[in-house]
């Protein structure tokens, strides 16, 4: 542990937010955690967030009227009547016992709307269709809709003071929003009083924050989140210079201060979550201080902070007054505990992947590559910085691979009171793979992966890193562990091993060829020696596009190949399509819905998409297989394949885990894999995961008295 | 009422389906609800379907492991412990109700788990990713994850069998379920005894067969859902001749009875379900043939029957036992009942658009286009054939418009007991726009719709449709109506407006031009003087590539220009996209991610997609728009904006129903509104729909007994 650090107390200096005074700087700013109507893990979050010393804490956006249905997108919560209201004061209580104050933010969907739970069309501030929107109808509000939607406000806001919140937020940010889309004149095609100029369009916004204010105003804090950014009229969003500085000016009497994201410009407008390749820390510092010189208000902004340094000093020099924050804390919980603490070394840093936000489309929940007990806190009852002393603890354990996966179950078991832990790697650094993805194109930050584990395991004298020492079967029997498991990762296929064709591709071969590689060896080895490249990406996230840029920058000229209609279409969810953009515009040539069927000398015959029926044959001098991965599951398949060996030789468990078990998309979830094993390894069956808490409703246990409950809605609300 | 039909009283005869019997040959095949874990809206959905006839009743496809997640994707629900066992007891329990037997259909998602619920990789077949899919990792399952898999199924038939089911259904059809997996040579690689040949690619359901019937086989009616067709080794289909077949053969000592689905050979291999366009009734007979010539066991088939006489007749002549039936059970919960007593034409027969399954993509609920009240049964408490006395039953009303939406809403107000109910339209036939969209190539079955509709009515004397009518609106005023709801509809836009460019085309005027059309134009007027025609699409679903296929039949050369990177998308949730391969061949050019920035003369500009920064000029004879549909809400309109006037007239309250509120992309949706309101026109604010049960978890409400009924899971279960 190191000292507290005078030059940071600064952030633990505590400001007046209207009627609430906030303990610190640390503002935990709204975000999604896909739980849906989870409302005890979703209580259990925010919970350990002011357990980590977070200041303020926020809910994620908090849908307030029926006709706000988005149906399988549970990034959202609902607040229409008192059964919402009651699940919201547990959140309230939780937080409020640390000491944190809680903010809610409050939305009416319009056009993000699918209606397809609710079946009701919804208000958009003009009936035009978004593009590629599919939903269950929309019209054009009339004033009694603006109305009745105000109303909602200011209901919800009754209704969240009386659960216990601190803060209203009334929420108009990254595209979303009733109030937004009033004042975006991309989506406001309206000639009454409500269209037109500035005035008009803020004119609905102004309004719900001027009644929330009359209603709730002289108990709690009223703030609006805003993220002004270059949209040039072709986006949802609102430029900042001048649209949105004359909105803040003409706002800034009704709030007691400003929750302001400002976003890059340029295609990623609406994003202030900036990935990895896109952002640095204090990204949006000079657009901040255009905000900041405007108004007296506190101003919380995001920067994706993670350096104690950075934040003191953008608060010092009157840059804002609060650190907004949504990945960091979601990374790490007990950051501002950490710092105050002087714990730097324990800091789990946020690597910018987005992986948290990229799996909403597709229903999923929140997760965090660096904090794998991210929405775990209640239905598994995992806390990041506390651990059960574990029922194995004296015996021996021989973990085969320091990459993510084997140093995350090395640090688990060591919090877990293990004496002996041995983690033996055949390479000369820790790290796997993660140590050449980590120098692809703009992955600098995802070293932190490796860097913290490093840092923690260094705190605990039980572990010992021994690399450079390649193991086989036999000398794994004799090294003395009684518990072993595998963490040897896994392989891009040398083959071409795809999904498309479902077998290897005729004549690949990136182990015998001269002019195949694999990602591996790209980054691994010498340069390549070729002038053009073709990558073929069966994948369909980073890897191919992140190679392309490499070469690229090499002065290659690189085709890519693709069997997707789109190249990198994960990259959508993490908010890095651009990638695609830039690689395009640096010269690739991205070949879409089309596979690569044989490859024979330079030659390689595509088939599909565009191209006629018979397959096209292109010369290159050299292909990149990015097709699939496949397990490193020598070891394990060896260990395993003889029990009465493992049991003369005294190995009482044999276990794999991470990509050695099952390769991985996201390393969010190999790392997962592997704090799920460390926590379970002392029970009855290790390699299955215990169940878990599912919040579901159960039937045939007092339902009357349930159904009452549930149909305990005392007014229409809409 | 009619008579009941002697011929049909086969239908109504019991069969033996191993150790049950099922009290007639009405047999609802598992289907998909969307309704996720709302287990008393599922339990309600299914009793309506043995309160109207149904003889057996199915689940959806029920998950029994961990790993089977599919996160947003809530058309499954689970069987996992105990907690889910309380909750399919309501449903057996209210089955059995009425006689009918209830059936389970047992799944491992396998290669459709995404993992992102549970954070578990899924054990595949073989470890070869699926063309375009995203998860959480996958793992090839060797002979202790076999053990493991098949136990799974050993357990859930006993949890069902405590929770009161009669029927276990083995599945793997659709291209899902573990089952299918092992069996398909598409996704089966497997080198040793579960993979190669037939036999061994089998073994895996063979096995699970035989456990499930050594378990609970005495006890209850075992069955497996399999649906073989023509896949060519090119899809997930088992081809049913010969492996389909081979396998029947194979199994057939090991089932009670098939649940089979043959699906049509070509694109549409894995659809047992095929859009109108691309079924009829009976569809599948002469495949069904060959699996009943194979086994003595009973069969039950789909065929997309609706009418008594061919059900009958696939009974009496021997091609099948029993007939199944998903979407047939959706549209008239009370087939059954009907066909029995006589009342033929009361029934809602299905019109075959496929928006009951469409949504599920999108996280949604199930719907149905005649039905309603589908799904809404618990959560707003409707029967589909019952309905309470109105409060306003005496007050004359007054519909302005006859299409789907108005016929609808005549309907549910005569059955509340209205007394007086004048439907009034400007056409001299009833149907609005579904009477020309009903004579779009394929989609004849849609005049079903109208027909129901206009069926009800004339069983109603309190109504009278008065046709070829044009109201104004003082005309209204003086009608002497207490209520008057306009159901006027909507148009095309006749000027282009879209979402894309948020505006009307410059040049664009359908109305004033000769050379522009908007769709009704296309099918209400005169045939078309042109030989090349664009339609600009901005929709999405199937209005441009059916005016495509009738410009196409008649001889026009076509040019489909959209701003979507694929034409028709939402066809792919309908299972209709063969629709785009169709007219492809039909010799239609389709220009996908590109706009149309202006017309002049024949001139239309084009910008984006695969062409240059500078608009590209095309010459056509005609252009058809399909951009956004905008609602006639002129009558409306004129009627609020002088209550005074109203109120002189005694009018009493005006409302706004269908697409003149809102124009949808679904008729369900539109027809869903004026069922709505005719539920609840006497509500205190009809325009406002009434609230519903939502059934989500309510925390602070004795929460440690909550819990721990949540945390009753006794054994550790993947």
């Amino acid at each position: 542990m190191g000292n507290p650090d005078p030059r940071h107390d600064i952030l633990f200096t505590p400001i007046q937010l209207g009627p609430k005074t906030a303990p610190n700087r640390f503002y935990q700013t709204p975000h999604a955690t896909g739980l849906g109507e989870s409302a005890a893990a979703g209580a259990a979050l925010r919970r350990t967030k002011a357990e980590g010393g977070w200041g303020v804490v926020n809910t994620e956006a908090v849908k307030i009227s029926y006709e706000s249905d988005m149906s399988g997108f549970r990034v959202m919560s609902w607040l229409l009547d008192e059964s919402d209201a009651s699940n919201w004061r547990r959140t309230c209580e939780e937080v409020h016992e640390h000491g944190s104050l809680i903010g809610i933010e409050l939305l009416i969907t319009a056009s993000k709307s699918s209606g397809f739970g609710a079946r009701e069309p919804a208000g958009r501030v003009s009936a035009i269709q978004n593009p590629g929107d599919f939903n269950a109808g929309y019209y054009e509000m009339d004033l009694d809709d603006i109305a009745r939607a105000q109303q909602r406000y200011v209901d919800a806001a009754l209704l969240a003071r009386d659960a216990g919140f601190d803060i209203i937020n009334i929420y108009g940010a990254e595209g979303a929003g009733l109030p937004l889309e009033f004042l975006s004149p991309w989506y406001n095609r309206r000639s009454d009083g409500y269209g037109g100029s500035l005035r008009n369009r803020a004119r609905f916004w102004l309004e719900v924050l001027e009644k929330v204010g009359d209603a709730v105003g002289s108990d709690l804090s009223i703030t609006a989140r805003f993220n002004p950014c270059q949209g040039n009229g072709r986006t949802p969003a609102v430029d900042l210079d001048p649209e949105g500085l004359q909105f803040i000016e003409m706002a800034d009497d009704l709030v007691d201060f400003w929750d302001i994201q400002v976003g890059r410009p340029g295609p990623l407008a609406a994003s202030s979550s900036p990935a990895a390749r896109f952002g640095v820390e204090n990204y949006a510092s000079a657009w901040v201080r255009q905000v900041k010189s405007l108004t007296d208000k506190p101003v919380v902004a995001p920067g994706w902070f993670t350096s104690a340094d950075a934040m003191a000093s953008v608060i010092s020099s009157g840059q804002q007054d609060l650190i907004g924050a949504a990945r960091p804390s979601i990374a790490d919980p007990f950051l501002p505990a950490k710092i105050r603490s002087g714990e730097f070394e324990s800091i789990r840093e946020c690597i910018g992947c987005n992986v948290c936000v990229s799996r909403y489309d597709h229903g999923g929940r929140i997760v965090c590559t660096q904090n794998a007990t991210l929405g775990e806190e209640y239905r598994r009852g995992w806390h990041p910085e506390r651990f059960t002393k574990s029922a194995l603890s004296e015996k021996p354990v021989l973990i085969v691979g320091a990459g993510p996966a084997g140093l995350e179950l090395a640090s688990v078991l060591a919090r877990r009171g293990h004496e002996a832990v041995h983690v033996v790697d055949a390479a000369p650094m820790v790290g796997g793979h993660y140590r050449w993805v980590s120098k692809l194109p703009g992955l600098g930050a995802w070293v932190r992966i490796i860097d913290y584990r490093e840092q923690v395991l260094q705190q605990h004298k039980a572990v010992e890193v021994i690399t450079d020492t390649r193991l086989t079967v036999p000398e794994i029997l004799d090294y003395g562990a009684a518990v072993v498991v595998t963490a040897t990762g896994s392989q891009w296929s040398s083959n071409g091993l795809n999904g498309w064709s479902r077998q290897a591709i005729p004549g690949a071969d990136a182990i015998a060829s001269s002019w195949q590689f694999t990602p591996e060896q790209i980054m691994a080895g010498d340069p390549v020696d070729a002038d053009k490249v073709l990558i073929y990406d069966c994948d369909g996230y980073y890897m191919a596009p992140s190679l392309a840029e490499k070469l690229l920058l090499e002065g290659k000229h690189v085709t890519v190949v693709t069997p997707y209609t789109e190249l990198g279409r994960w990259l959508a969810h993490t908010g890095e399509r651009e990638l695609i953009n830039r690689i395009q515009a640096a010269g690739a040539m991205i070949v879409t819905g089309t596979q690569v069927a044989r490859v024979d000398g330079g030659q390689v015959s595509l088939v599909g998409g565009g191209l006629a029926a018979e397959p096209t044959t292109v010369r290159v001098d050299a292909v990149v297989w990015v097709t699939q991965r496949v397990s490193d599951d020598i070891l394990y398949r060896g260990l395993v394949a003889y029990p009465a060996l493992l049991q003369s030789h005294d190995v009482e468990r044999v276990l794999h885990v991470g990509d050695a078990r099952a390769p991985r998309m996201h390393l969010a979830d190999t790392i997962f894999d592997a704090h799920r094993l460390g926590r379970e390894i002392d029970s009855a069956t290790p390699d299955v995961a215990a169940p878990y808490i599912r919040e579901h409703r159960v039937l045939g246990w007092k339902d009357a008295d349930y159904d009452a409950i549930l149909r305990a809605n005392p007014t229409p609300i809409q």
